[in-house]
């Protein structure tokens, strides 16, 4: 032990690693008001480069936390992705044009390029602002899990103790003991924690080596606004615009080209920038390609396509991020993997520590985010193989052709834009009454759609109304109040509601009497109305289901007749109504009819708990 | 002279008044880097009530400033209007609901209510980022104007003095003598300015009384979130939604109810919110309406409908704002009215102080200006006189029906939202070629359309690429590229541009020799092809019409469809292309055929200079 000043604290969550993953669980939490701390090795923030591009999902989510605005704001659109071949003269000619993103559903139909410093700046402030900031010069030393049942079983115990020294301190160098109720590492690729634990990482043993450039071109490639894919006689490239006239060019590079052939390692003086930016336009040929002023920023990485054996060690240390999945830049998933794994933990782990569920629910984040990545590298292999594959041509019939390769990036697009991502059954996920609300479906995210506000006729969009606040909504589809049978539904489904011992009050924190502190707490409840907005008066939904005047929409067009209408034919709701649990997160939880409140019951009974 | 410390400086801008047409005037003027000083008498911002809705064209004028956002985050969006009559039982009923908004071009299709706190707030924390603060307990007491001619001819000369007494410096009040070379009075329907120097007002003599109530209300009233305009037996009211659940009410009064039968004036012992309460229930019944907590604002004032005979003395001391304009609140002008004074004053003001143009292009802000308050006036005693009338009943069939009603409503609907102001041919309105653009029209502001950018497919809001900059834009409308006629017609437009003596190239200021140098300055090229985006190469363009690669729209959808397209038929351009001339403030200026660049500049020559 040095000798140094040893302290010790106690925190409810402690988040290793101040990247992508670290800070949007950070931020969440933050957003939860739970004890959080977060620490980083680094004596500063990343300045350039790194990171790949946030896809269509990832903005949504961004946009549940209030902070897509910003997000929109300073990074750059990618619409269009343009296909390169070889041409009859040997260099490369254009075969064709596609939407970037295919995914129907994007609500932001587009993917966004931002270097990581501008990311890690937006969770940065907003954390900032609700108190919480990230310890940086603080490395982890040791960390040591409980065995004790009793304590593991415990939610609220602290289990986990973790020993950080901080190295830039005004004392000098100290040491903390810090012990954690939770822990989650968020420490990359060559993840400490995940080392710790010995969690092996599964997959492929061989690694691809790429190489990577950020410049402003000097250029007469007429695609170089938008997302690029290379397939030359001369190697494969990707370009994808970025802010300030940037570019950046992914490109895969053989260990002849890279390794030092009597060490076997990276040998950086083979490849440095002029190499990789000879390797660049010998792809691009006949096109010019040169920076117009210096490379901003250049990398040379080697990665294997690998999944963690587990993402936990009995729900009481997680890893999330690259310390769990490995994979290709190509389809420029890593980081929203990273991101969304934060995502779907957050909500849990705040659950928990506010009482409102057993730790049941905490195993969810393994089975639902193991199983993406595990997705995620099945289509990495199989879109870098076509890549990287020899071009289809007349001499080479067993390359991969243009239409091939077309069809994999459009099949794939539900899985790069992140809107494809469904959940499996599990206690959070139950998969009832589908045909209710038809595509509305159980485990995925709800799409956009906008709906009119009832007093007023202002237009909404519905995610902005399922914002990442930690409480489960109920979408309550009414139906057609000109029919009377239907309104015997509703205020059946309303006086269930209300019932003493009903999910709905029995889940009300304790000393919190009114109706209205309950609803403001786990649960909003949104009534979703078919009428029209030259008719309906929102005081004829009864009074439980209007929380606030706010809560109540139409399945209408707003005065414009330009947004919204068709909800109810968009989101497959049954003549009958129905009601949509949303979990925290966004994603479907369950569906059922009004007429039996016992479904929703019984899926809030599974993980939720009544607070002590 | 008081016996005080006397300093005297020099301005550019002088603003007395720090309301809305102050504000605006002054943050306008501080994002062109103008030297300008804004004074008020108040000690503090006003902090509750005050002000008007703010009309959809308002709302494009803020987004063109880059404070739209906030704007449209803090302010209570109004869309739709109720309509109530006297019902049979005596109460009233509703006879209709409708768009509160019917500008079919309206970018923002509704009205906004923010606090006039909230406005001021925009305007203020705009400005202070800009270096420009509001100097407050500042009361002008004296204001002479030079009559020298040649110093009133030299635009750059110093012919107004004004004498400032500073009543909270930490030294005591202290006076100030500033020579201005422009000065505005901003300082409201009693306006200091406007009495100096004996400006008459100029319309009916007689007043009307009105009484105003905020509340957040407790109410069976089915439309208390919309607008309600309620024309019942028992007097008229308007009630208007606004921000954090409250509402306004507006109620016209009788001499009879107000004043004071042995003084004459307003008494507010007659008048209180009790009062006005009664006064607004009486006109709801049979429906409910009470304040849930306390009455948050109220106030009486008396209006009449008067015009400024003159907005100016010689171009140099202006008046915008209710200095300019007095009329009733029923239409919700008189905040915007104030607002595009200053909007259509700022950039003419920034344009002489940087030598680009010449005083006469200061006269056109009367005109301009002038001419739309005595429409305004026009349309408030036609507005409410209807409001105002009785309702046409079987037993008084002289009344006003809701047919007619809801006919004046929607007919001024171009009006009220601002959207239909049309300025008259001027040195800044040159009414030529209108049928190349018909349904950009010459004098009126540029309606909002979606291109999608040649280069990356990235739709934008056209109205987003016309910020008010301080630039003229030229909206080059090259046509269909396949047609070989209209490359040429294209060539010859780019060389003309580039030829030595054109305006392009003459109105450079010196020393920035650099064509980039010189688009950078006074204009901005924004060329909208009509091509697909899977076709395009944006470096067919002449490169004088894409400055930078960012210029270049095209004419289609977007990757999703949904967006853009169609534009040149909305615009209504002619298949041999048209070049738009935009004003800084949004207008179009005049148009010009592809092969007639004299068009332009001839405009130009109008007003325009080279820099000294």
């Amino acid at each position: 032990m040095p000798a140094t000043l040893t302290t010790q604290s106690e925190v409810d969550v402690l988040i290793i690693g101040a990247g992508p993953a670290g800070l949007m669980t950070a931020n969440a939490l933050a957003n939860a008001r739970v004890n959080v701390r977060i620490i980083d090795k680094r004596a500063a923030q990343v300045t350039a480069g790194q990171a790949d591009g946030i896809s269509p999902r990832t903005i949504e989510v961004f946009q549940s936390y209030g902070i897509g605005e910003r997000l929109l704001r300073e990074g750059c659109q990618v619409h269009l992705a343009a296909f390169y071949n070889p041409g009859p003269n040997g260099g490369i000619i254009r075969t064709g044009r596609a939407p970037d993103v295919t995914a129907p559903t994007a609500r932001y139909p587009f993917e966004l390029a931002l270097h990581q410093a501008g990311i890690e700046s937006i969770f940065l402030d907003s954390m900032k602002n609700l108190g919480v900031e990230v310890e940086r010069s603080t490395v982890p030393t040791k960390i040591e899990l409980s065995s004790d049942e009793a304590l593991l079983n415990d939610p609220q115990s602290y289990p986990v103790r973790v020993t950080l020294d901080h190295l830039e301190t005004t004392e000098g160098p100290t040491t903390e003991v810090v012990k954690a109720k939770y822990v989650l590492g968020a420490d990359g690729a060559h993840s400490w924690v995940r080392r710790a634990f010995d969690i092996s990482m599964d997959g492929e043993q061989s690694d691809f080596i790429w190489g990577v450039l950020d410049m402003v071109p000097d250029t007469d490639f007429p695609d170089i606004r938008n997302k690029a894919l290379i397939h030359s006689n001369n190697g494969s490239c990707l370009l994808v615009p970025r802010e300030e006239d940037r570019i950046r060019i992914y490109m895969q590079l053989s260990d002849k080209q890279v390794l030092n052939p009597e060490t076997g390692r990276v040998d950086k003086d083979r490849m440095g920038p002029p190499q990789l930016l000879e390797v660049a336009q010998k792809s691009l040929h006949p096109f010019k390609l040169e920076p117009l002023n210096e490379i901003n920023w250049w990398t040379l990485y080697i990665i294997g396509q690998r999944v963690a054996s587990k993402y936990s060690i009995n729900n009481r240390v997680f890893i999330a991020g690259d310390a769990c999945h490995t994979h290709s830049p190509k389809a420029g998933q890593g980081m929203n993997a990273s991101m969304n794994d934060a995502h779907n933990l957050a909500w849990k782990l705040a659950f928990v520590l506010r009482g409102w569920s057993g730790m049941e629910l905490l195993s969810t984040y393994e089975s639902e985010r193991r199983k993406y990545a595990q997705d995620l590298i099945a289509f990495d292999k199989q879109f870098s193989t076509m890549f990287s594959g020899k071009p289809k041509t007349e001499q080479d019939l067993d390359g991969v052709s243009h239409e091939e390769f077309m069809g994999a990036f459009q099949t794939f697009g539900g899985f790069t834009s992140g809107i494809g991502v469904h959940y499996s059954p599990s206690v959070a996920v139950k998969n009832t009454h589908q045909a209710l609300a038809s595509k509305l479906v159980i485990g995925e995210r709800v799409p956009p759609q906008v709906f009119v506000r009832a007093a007023d006729a202002w237009p909404f969009e519905l995610q902005d109304l399922l914002p990442s606040d930690f409480k489960f909504k109920l979408l309550v589809f009414t139906g057609d109040h000109n029919v009377p049978a239907q309104q015997a539904r509703v205020r059946a489904f309303a006086e269930g509601l209300e019932k003493p011992g009903s999910f709905y009050t029995r889940y009300a924190p304790p000393g919190t009497g009114g109706k209205g502190a309950v609803v403001q707490n786990r649960f909003e409840v949104i009534t979703i109305w078919d009428g029209k907005k030259e008719e309906v008066n929102y005081l004829d939904i009864p009074a439980v289901l209007r929380p606030h005047w706010t809560n109540v929409l139409i399945d209408d067009v707003d005065c414009t007749g330009k947004m919204g209408g068709n909800g109810y034919d968009y989101f497959g709701i049954s003549p009958d109504g129905a009601v949509v649990v949303v979990r925290p997160d966004g994603y479907v939880g369950t569906i059922a009819p009004l007429y039996a409140i016992d479904g929703i019951e019984g899926y809030f009974a599974a993980f939720m708990q009544a607070s002590a």
